[in-house]
């Protein structure tokens, strides 16, 4: 408490990210970072970047990059938003759609910073509960709201919507925003970018910090008509004229122009989140079906913290989230082959100790 | 207007940053970036981190820079906060400390962006005019307020106060933050970072895009007692955990620890501003006493929009400044030598033609 702070600071519950640890050959399955480094043509590009006229401001518009993100998905640039991260697009959206006097929805089982950007911005919230299964059902979203948030696929379950219920969700709403968090889409999701067009309701964010293994370089992005577009820019412009700097704008802009890379990564980690998945299954896991790079699974038999500790004990990090619904869970990012089977192997042996 | 928007978003008027042209062969004075690049080992340390690293998020407490930042002026970390760009704190700050039911005070004519904070956290504000001279006048920041902010040097009219002015605003009010705008001054003002370690209430922002020549790259920092850095962290992270990528870490890093570089590149702008406004007054100009890496200035027989528009058409952009006090003055950025020697000619063509 501090009798400078604004009253609001007093009331804040920050968001805490998975942990960052400093120790290396740690086996680190905890943030779903991609487990190969990113398109070399954007290291390349960076590289290139880095030299005096880092002395200039960056484009405040990030003009070319706007035009590579829309073109990949047959937008102009006027539909296209970024940001420092997806974090701060969400941010933005938040502050600029959603403060109608009115809850914003959202699941109870979802990206936890959602609350944070409520609590940041004093808007209402209700958490709406996924099925039994973890499922998001749409028609639980009905009625008056502020505006609709969901991840799809979701965070920390991996299970993806298809379009049809994400138009549902839109035709529901058609004055309010439907916010669609696209962090995972590339690892198995059908994208809403393809629906923009047709609802003025909808803002898809994305990001570079999965599928483009560029979480260092913090790159979010939303698409969205024109109206939204100018919505998230008026705050950016009240905000921070020129979030994204020199390096990360010729970074991300050569990654998009990447596709083999990128088609080849997104591979990669498909193929071995199925071996994964197959190896904790034949260990007595049960896992949910997953459209992201992690995976959402749970031991009948085994506490999941006791479990996390003793990966852990392994040099072996992965999420576990509190929650009452969740505790059970963990969380595991898809890591490069190795990674995977040091982890079955390291649950097999803490399961055959346990039992 | 957009049934979508929330109702704050219709009301904002976002700041409008100078002109970034994309033409070359432009003599470009108009946005106060360094005429020369960066230290060579900010580039070296931002090429190294370009590797596949980047895969992974950044650390989000930026310990390293933030301890180098603190250690160049006797602070520890816990007295120091980074954001994406000066901008960004400047804008965490004014929603951390200001929100008070009483008026933001600050200068009728210093850097636009406050009042679009402001707008943006729903803050009311009181404008201070500066005197006749274009001078701050403490005492005129008595009374109730919600909080008081400073550039020093001001911007746009290059004038600087010195610790015991500061010294005297910050006893004015004891339980209000009193944040002082440092970008500009390594050119030639006092930092209050001496104070900090006295005032609980003083917040000291400074940036790498003037004096570091890094406005390319995107980092701002503040010094202030742990409490306020505290307040700062709860709204940052609420709003994004990683504002700071992997390579304006590793470039700020390297920068701090080029003093050489540093104390070589300020001493330079610090020359050619001593020649630039010399061949001002040469021709007529008044030229405020700048501590600035620009001037501010104004000519009695020459309107000031239309000397930026002559110097426009010869390829010389300035910034010119609506508003009643404005109006009648240009900024400058003191370039390289044989940009200042072209903006004289140019301005002596110009006066000699018009007069």
């Amino acid at each position: 408490m501090s009798r400078f702070w604004s009253p609001l600071v007093h009331s804040l519950t920050p968001y805490v990210p998975g942990e960052q640890p400093k120790l290396a050959d740690l086996v680190k399955l905890n943030t779903n970072e991609l487990p190969c480094g990113p398109s070399p043509r954007a290291l390349a590009a960076i590289k290139a970047a880095a030299d005096d006229t880092l002395r200039l401001y960056p484009d405040p518009e990030a003009l070319a990059l706007r035009t590579a993100l829309g073109a990949r998905v047959g937008l102009p640039a006027d539909h296209v938003f970024v940001g420092n991260g997806s974090d701060e697009v969400l941010a933005h959206a938040f502050q600029a759609f959603f403060s109608h006097g009115e809850a914003v929805l959202f699941p109870d089982v979802t990206y936890s910073f959602y609350k944070v950007y409520c609590g940041l911005y004093a808007l209402p919230y209700r958490l709406v509960p996924l099925d039994a299964g973890m499922k998001l059902v749409v028609d639980d979203y009905a009625g008056p709201c502020g505006g609709v948030v969901i991840a799809n696929p979701n965070a920390p379950t991996g299970t993806a919507l298809g379009l049809e219920d994400i138009r549902r969700l839109l035709a529901l709403h058609p004055d309010r925003v439907v916010l669609v968090d696209e962090a995972y889409v590339d690892f198995g999701a059908e994208s809403a970018a393809a629906l923009v067009r047709d609802y003025p309701n909808l803002l898809v964010v994305q990001t570079f910090s999965k599928s483009r293994a560029l979480a260092g370089l913090r790159v979010g992005f939303a698409f969205g008509q024109p109206e939204l577009i100018e919505g998230l820019t008026r705050v950016k412009d009240s905000f921070n004229s020129y979030p994204l700097d020199r390096l990360a704008q010729a970074g991300a802009l050569a990654s998009v122009e990447d596709e083999a890379w990128f088609t080849s990564a997104v591979a990669a980690v498909v193929q071995a989140r199925g071996v994964l998945a197959q190896g904790l299954e034949g260990l007595g896991f049960t896992v949910l079906p997953s459209a992201a790079n992690f995976v959402y699974t749970r031991h009948s038999g085994h506490d999941a913290a006791e479990l996390a500790a003793q990966l852990r004990a392994r040099a072996i990090i992965v999420r576990h989230l509190k929650g009452d619904r969740t505790a059970q869970w963990l969380r595991i990012t898809v890591g490069t082959d190795a990674q995977c089977a040091a982890l079955l192997s390291a649950l097999r042996d803490i399961l055959h100790r346990v039992s």
